[in-house]
């Protein structure tokens, strides 16, 4: 329990040197408490040996399922969904005899028995298996990690490959001195034993369906550095900010950011406004993100104790303010009291992504619908209820359009493209539409 | 993971405060690892709502049952006997309909798949069942909460109770202003609920097999003043002390002890002697067993530094030394040698119980066969291996008989007891003798 | 020891709730290891109470007051001049009788044995003086606590005050609160009780004689938000970036920085040259500052982990990377091989503050002179050593201009303006030429 | 701060293995409270080296002596008086000249400062200076380290020293493989170096003075084994219980103890009287000391959970308990109480010391006077009180004669004998008798 850097000193790597393969997950809990138990990987033993498997998303049968493996006589020591599949994987009938385990049988069972959300890594004596849930809703990739000396290095001559790594986020690969190899698709089993790499199955939805790959994860999670999709989060982000400048424009004398994850939108506005893109606000150092924060109380004093004001920067303008994402409404509005009170004579805010209306059940952990600015009354009149002079956020269309554009593309100009997505293209917008991908259950 | 005041401190327990009951377990772990996943209770959710477990003791067929719940496609999370009772209590077939579950006829299941050892607690709602298997081999016994105000009152005119209390020693009831009750009988299922303490079954072995209480609990492990069958420890410990005298005595000027557990034999063969007792060493305080420490080198160590000499007591004096059990022969050597060096003129040893030689299978951490000295070629010149001028150990019948004979009066005089145990009286030597109460399977 | 949010908890602030003053320090230590006794502040019983003293800065005639104080016959528990400052308070002779202490005399006589640099907070009884050396070397300033309920209310109408609070930098204001009300001049004794704020004394140097502010508090050290003598500390970066712009143009596609203390001298140098301001590195959150870690193993460690690409942002562009200083020359190198390797056609340095070639004894902790790249033999081709297509420091000057510029325009403007500075406006700007403003000592 | 086991693991020992010398204090602070500051050595830089002081004991003129020492300009960081001394140690005039210190004389000046009480240690470069002061309050004994190989041996043949240990208590040379060598004489300097132990001086009271060695090491606080003046405190303690039966014997079954440091008075009484010896409590392992916890609520709760009852034992029986000490009377209180409960016909109780009445100022913490059961009106009727059929003290006179009683029978014996004490043989008996052996200053 606790941030990565506290939990793994160096006496504990030292304990894994000798290993050759692992997973591992930094868990921030969305179904199932936050405890010690529901740490990840789940590790059992089976007649076949033992499985780890670690979980990213959120199962929208889980209630159903653990029925269903409580009715088979299974106790289960944990509130969390990972556990679940942990044991679905250990029991999944017709079991084999007493030798041998087919694991894809029991993979490919699994995903018949949940459609979604799952990216999954299971490890089983010397493989790990990587599964991407057929709607692609988590993100899954793979790395290959580049022999050692040659830390940074593109590796055009390297045929040498060190080993893999899969994670959810392919930033994570540059640090580690690895470099990003594909996405593992929607539906894809893929098996990584030391040397190789191998596509054992794609369990496609039914002809026709699109794929669901969260569009949250462009606008709000996701590092900027991160690919998906085959293109960069950065650049969507950036698209975000020119889109909603053709949407939205206003008179001002010039664009901000609260920073930092709203930077490349608001650099996208500013150019296609041609206003001068200024700081305003400066990040108070060892402060953490504020989303991730457990309670109304310490995220209030989070943002008061967030930033540091750059009043020489706009005394007496007009400020345009592209915000990411305004969920609950509360972060925004001391923001926007603290530039009137040190000299902004006017403060507009413009918001990179739609409103988000509507619960996830696969995997991010939005507030309560009650909690959600869009659904109440005050939203009627946000400008208002803020503080601000303007409050326009991006429209649905604009966002989809921004994120889908350059992989259609790149799909006309190379039709046979089947590395980056497979089957339709799609995004789950359940979060701001409320058309959810899957038909949910309780 | 820790000593329980460690683990424990005021503000673990003030979220308890609340509840009405619970269970636990200071686990000193013979089967599987010490780790955090075999830290009991076993806490799983079932189609009948979560059962918490609580286990002493081992299963002698552990392995046959690993498989067993494993073929069923249960993954096992540790390697605990204890987490295998959990499931197995889980999906114990035939499975009830979805609304109720039958516990009582899960549990006596659960002991026709087991024989031993295991005391346990299971609670379920608001209810615990307090169960020990049916060869009584290892202890449970029942107190009784009395009205605070008289805390240690012995409650003549208390009609009233305040609650109930299970544990594995009696010992423990005083510190918590409780009252000794009485014993779970062997193959007992007792069901505790808040003012009612009611048995359910009594699963008994076949007609005319006796019970097979540890009988080391006797000599070493319990606290002198805990009560099995009816007796207090110290009472047994000091019959052997008595029971030594005569098989065993010596031409000597001073009895004394190891303190502390073997001071009531020493005061039992001073007695029984008419020599005086008089005390040698003292105790250096704040340095822990040497029974629980975990490798040898702590070990040694540890009784380097376990003891204080008081040579004025006897110097130029011929001394007999009580131990309460010699295992490994490494401990009673070096105090010999301090005896001698600080002006003993003779050392004998008498021990106040028989020597060890086989393993036990039921729950106590015995060392290997090669550890014990017991087994080894020393043993045939034993006094002068450990320096000692004689060593004398208590024989089998000689322990049997100070453990049995006061149980047995009882039963004389009043042949209807049926509280203080059940069925023929016996209790589990193996541990010196090689005879298991049971089958052993691996 | 260690990060204020770990030792801080809520229980040890709690402790304090009843207090109505304190001080307090968050060392980084420069003179003395870093060890808990070196913790501040230091408190010592005087015949006149209890004197606590926090201390920023470092004597340069530490070793010689040391030999006087050891000599008068006090034995130093530490190696650290602050405890150095809080003997020479307690024992400064003459001493007066036993009834009363005058701590101004007190002050003033160390300040005449010891010229710089330190900023100080003396607390005795419910008085806390602020000192500023003659000098004025080490920052320090006063702010005001605003009555709850308006916490960011700049306050017209608010003649009220809750309290004072004195700080390094002022940015540290807002996030509690307060704000900022004045600095304290050099050479300044400022007596601060509960409600009033009140100048002692100001010791001057020798007529003529300039102040010298460190210079690198503004290139590197200080918040941007923070005001100094008057300014924004970005302002001055940002002039800084301009300044650069004009002495080393370059041709190019578009100007980045090393995120995120060169953002505003980049965004001065991309205005000045009218090229596109484009991100090409994100930082990886949860890591450090680079200058604050240890040693250098792990300083290599934290830029490779530091960044993340964000290659769609320059492929194939020409780009001129501004960074605010270059130390050692180690951290800008894997940089530049990290951008060219993701497809930059051409990387240019621009460096927004001269090199430092000298050792600062005046309280920061600069590397040894051989570390230092300014000083290395591959300085005379730094381009080629560090990868870059060219590589061009600002200069003394344009830096002194930078940062003086506006403040003479204040003193033109109003020249009897005595709250921001005192005396002759001057910088130390030692590290960069050599020109310490005292004799040193050893 | 806590208990040696959790302060020093194997990590911080390993730092001082390559050390040949070093000195600490395991402090139970008496003045001074319990804070990180007061943790012993004091370590300060001095003109002529860095000297650390180990001290235990007790300042009478405390007071008097920080004044002078704050009014030479001193600023003291504690409150303890082992800093008083240390810095003392440093400043004490005539200081010499700057190249060498007479640190002997310095030891012999701050012997005239202040005549009680102290054992000090005093560490400066290769030398550890072991001083005890003219009134030989606190114990200070020697031990020579054995060569290993030969752990225990009395080194008839080792005329070898592997080094040497200075100690409170001899008690603890045995389990670090030290023999005792020899008390440090009341107002003795030693001088240890790496292979010798050198008598520097003697400073004596003046003639005719006794000597003032505490009684209640005797009779509470030392370890039985540990040898003070000669002779064994277990002897001592056993022929107060000797003392104790001729003065108060009482018609009774059993003589019995509170264990366990009354248990050689038990013993003894018990001989004297011809009356069994039993035991009717056993402890609860785990519990810690009562008089070493710092409140009342958790004394109490303390004495609840510290023992377990043997009633079989004393079922129908006359009990006599023999108490080493009564302090408050809350403990022995609860004590009756059980037996009563649990069979006793009478319980009677004698105190093998007298009752306790006054403060020390010299290095015990004893409660205040208020808190003591002796000053209190119902010790007039003290057996009602704490409700034992009849309760008597050991008469201060049985008292010292027990303890002097075989150092006279020695001094006769052997005139000459100067290594077991120096001048008139005395005790101090303060506490029981308020006699204080020194004015007190405040």
């Amino acid at each position: 329990m606790g941030l990565i850097n506290h939990v793994f000193g160096a006496d504990s790597l030292k304990k894994l040197y000798p290993s050759n393969l692992g997973i591992g997950h930094t868990r921030y809990s969305t179904s199932g408490i936050s405890e010690l138990q529901n740490c990840q990987p789940f590790v059992v033993e089976t007649l076949h040996g033992k499985i780890a498997v670690a979980h990213n998303g959120e199962l929208t049968n889980a209630s159903r399922l653990r029925k269903k493996v409580m009715k088979h006589g299974v106790g289960l020591s944990t509130s969390s969904d990972s556990e679940l599949i942990t044991q679905l994987l250990a029991f999944t009938p017709p079991l084999e005899n007493d030798d041998t385990a087919d694991w894809v049988a029991r993979i490919k069972n699994l995903m018949r028995e949940t459609p979604t959300s799952y990216s999954l890594l299971i490890m089983h004596k010397d493989i790990i298996y990587a599964v991407r849930d057929p709607y692609g809703n988590r993100p899954l990739c793979i790395g290959r990690l580049i022999p050692v000396g040659d830390m940074n290095g593109k590796g055009k001559d390297n045929s040498e490959t060190e080993g893999w790594v899969v994670s959810s986020e392919s930033c994570s690969f540059l640090s580690i001195g690895a470099e990003y190899y594909r996405e593992v698709l929607p539906g894809e089993i893929v098996k990584i034993s030391r040397h190789d790499v191998q596509t054992l199955d794609v369990v496609q939805r039914s002809e026709g369906d699109p794929s669901a790959f969260c569009i949250f994860e462009y606008v709000y999670f996701a590092r900027p550095d991160s690919i998906f999709e085959g293109q960069m989060v950065y650049s969507v982000r950036k698209r975000c900010g020119q889109q909603l400048a053709i949407e939205a424009p206003v008179e001002a004398d010039l664009v901000s950011t609260v920073p930092e994850s709203a930077t490349p939108a608001a650099l996208g506005y500013a150019q296609k406004c041609g206003l001068p893109y200024v700081e305003v606000l400066c990040k108070n150092r060892y402060v953490g993100r504020t989303f991730i924060q457990p309670n109304m109380r310490l995220r209030q004093l989070g943002v008061a104790k967030k930033f540091g004001v750059l009043s020489d920067n706009f005394k007496g303008k007009r400020v345009v303010i592209i915000d990411d994402s305004i969920v609950r409404g509360n972060t925004i509005s001391p923001i926007i009291k603290l530039l009137r009170e040190s000299g902004a004579k006017e403060v507009h805010i413009r918001v990179a992504s739609p409103p988000i209306r509507f619960p996830c059940y696969m995997g991010i952990n939005i507030p309560t619908k009650e909690e959600l600015i869009a659904n109440r009354p005050e939203f009627h009149d946000l400008a208002n209820y803020i503080g601000a002079d303007s409050v326009v956020y991006l429209s649905v269309e604009g966002l989809v359009s921004s994120v889908q554009e350059s992989i259609k593309a790149r799909q006309e100009n190379n039709p046979k493209n089947q590395k980056a997505f497979i089957g339709k293209l799609g995004h789950c917008t359940a979060c701001l539409t409320g058309d959810y991908p899957v038909e949910l259950e309780w």
